[in-house]
């Protein structure tokens, strides 16, 4: 049994307080990382603020990265080894056996277990996982800065990969914040043109440096009369309520409009504005262990890290604060000190 | 020039009567046909009932077969022949030039020229078009009972090809009319499992008969609940509103909810149900040229044809009260006989 130190939410609303439980000895598909910094995500900002109706206590964080620590039997075969450096994101196990598994989606695979929604995250000094999602860290990625990719970057690169985007299509990116301002990077080192929608002006030039072509207020669709029929693929990373017949409408033929963050609200979606130039609308969650790989080799490739802010791990709490006062510059990550 | 005799509504609400105009002579471009057939669609009572607010008079039918008796020198090159049987569906001319029309997809073309909205339509005794959607009747496919395949047909073929649906998947059709019996022969040919939704008990031998595996109240949604993360492709033919959101849970991960209908109201879709399972939800209209032809050369082969009944086109009037009053065996086709 290891003790694992972590940082809390022990009643509704509460701070986050240290907290210690004990992990069991791995699995023989488990893999157990000692956690070095973890990022800090809207989503654990929902899990505490009670979005989820989870119990208490809650220990959130599923941007991981840190050093392995102990491999189980059958974890041992699978490419890695004691003190690789790693990271998990909101997946730790698939079943392996389902269609979704067997097809290579283990993302989807119907027996999921996540972190945060079945058991604690990376607010701690200890995690568990199924090797599958234990991804190591390539040549060329910063860990310390590399949380983020395990949630915000598979998320929004996933669907370049997964529907083919082609470096000659457009691409447009509603959302400017953690998950939007990497969307921009790797669509732009994808070879596309990238338009970025923004409610922020004041992260103009800052948008331009990491690869938008040009910006446009997502908030003045007056502005939008002459982007319509554009874009081959909009990513909302954004979980507001925006003119979506609008955005509809600035899709080019064929072109798709997909989901990554969450709208509160259904979408009213106008089946003749679909069926004329023949578009779609979807949704996806995070990427399958290949997208993965690929992803961390591109971002290395390309030299895509998510902007951050460093708190030291004790000082969580104010790290929230940061966040959800919406001073945070794209990203947090919290360096493990316990 | 050449006189046609059609059967034109001159004034909102009114009956079809004899009604004469002139055809000038070919461009280089087009074909004129001599027409023998033309289906009756739902979409060609939607023009005589005001819906597109269109002029009067309105020459409507768009499922038209007959014989070439003219071809443009640009057309005389392209593969066709006097006295060909050929057929037209909804769209009567693209440019040829635009980007979709280069990329093979002219039924997206920006410059898209239609009948009926554009033009006087089949219901007539002569009609021309641009030689690319003047379409041979293969070998196999009897003309006379052809026109539904012109439109009906290619339009819920088309998502079977364009989408790569595999023999594999599991297809639901929801609502087993016009389009939907035509719907179920061509995924059933295709190899796929298909489930028939229908609302009409009445249907239920008959539709086994065309290929469905299985057949299911679209109405009694509790019979749904077993059901779910099932299909990888629903294609809706109707306009009517259901219960999307129990329809969307019934995709399978992946799957993809396509509208070839088009309800009157919104779809309200809500993200979080598309984003786990990575499910679409999409439209199309019609189908390429490349795609009439191979959907008419796989219809020849698996023996698919529409369930039709003939009136003669002097009976139109008839026709129309026949099809709107239900009464209708899935297809009406007329028989020139100016």
């Amino acid at each position: 049994m290891t003790k694992v130190n972590a940082w809390a939410q022990m009643e509704p609303n509460g701070k986050l307080v240290p907290y210690t439980y004990e992990l069991t000895p791995v699995d023989a598909e488990e893999v157990e990382v000692e956690i070095d910094n973890c990022g800090l995500c809207h989503t654990d900002l929902s899990a505490l603020n009670g979005d989820f109706g989870l119990p208490r206590p809650i220990v959130a964080g599923h941007e991981i990265t840190g050093r392995i620590v102990a491999l189980g039997e059958v974890a041992k075969n699978k490419g890695l080894s004691v003190g690789q450096t790693v990271g998990i994101g909101w997946n730790k196990e698939s079943c392996g056996h389902c269609d979704q598994c067997l097809n290579g989606d283990p993302h989807l695979c119907v027996n999921l277990k996540t972190i945060i929604l079945g058991s604690n995250g990376g607010f701690s000094s200890r995690i568990k996982a199924h090797w599958l999602w234990v991804i190591p860290v390539p040549e060329g990625i910063d860990a310390a800065d590399a949380g983020p990719l395990f949630c915000a970057g598979i998320t929004v690169f996933y669907p370049l990969l997964e529907y083919g985007l082609k470096p000659t299509d457009k691409v447009a990116v509603f959302g400017i914040g953690g998950l939007g301002h990497l969307a921009v990077q790797f669509a732009h080192a994808w070879g596309s043109e990238v338009t970025a929608f923004s409610s922020t002006a004041a992260k103009h030039d800052e948008t331009l440096k990491l690869g938008a072509d040009r910006i446009v207020s997502s908030r003045d669709s007056a502005g939008w009369e002459h982007l319509k029929g554009t874009f081959d693929l909009i990513i909302v990373t954004v979980s507001v309520s925006l003119e979506w017949d609008k955005i509809i409408a600035m899709l080019a033929p064929k072109g798709r409009l997909h989901f990554v963050g969450i709208p509160y609200e259904a979408i009213p979606v106008s089946v003749l504005s679909l069926l004329i130039p023949q578009t779609s609308v979807s949704a996806s969650p995070a990427g399958s262990r290949s997208a993965f790989k690929k992803m961390l080799d591109f971002a290395s490739r390309h030299k895509i890290k998510a902007m951050i802010e460093h708190f030291p791990m004790s000082k969580i709490n104010d790290a929230i604060e940061h966040l959800e006062s919406g001073k945070a510059n794209y990203r947090v990550v919290l360096d493990a000190d316990f």
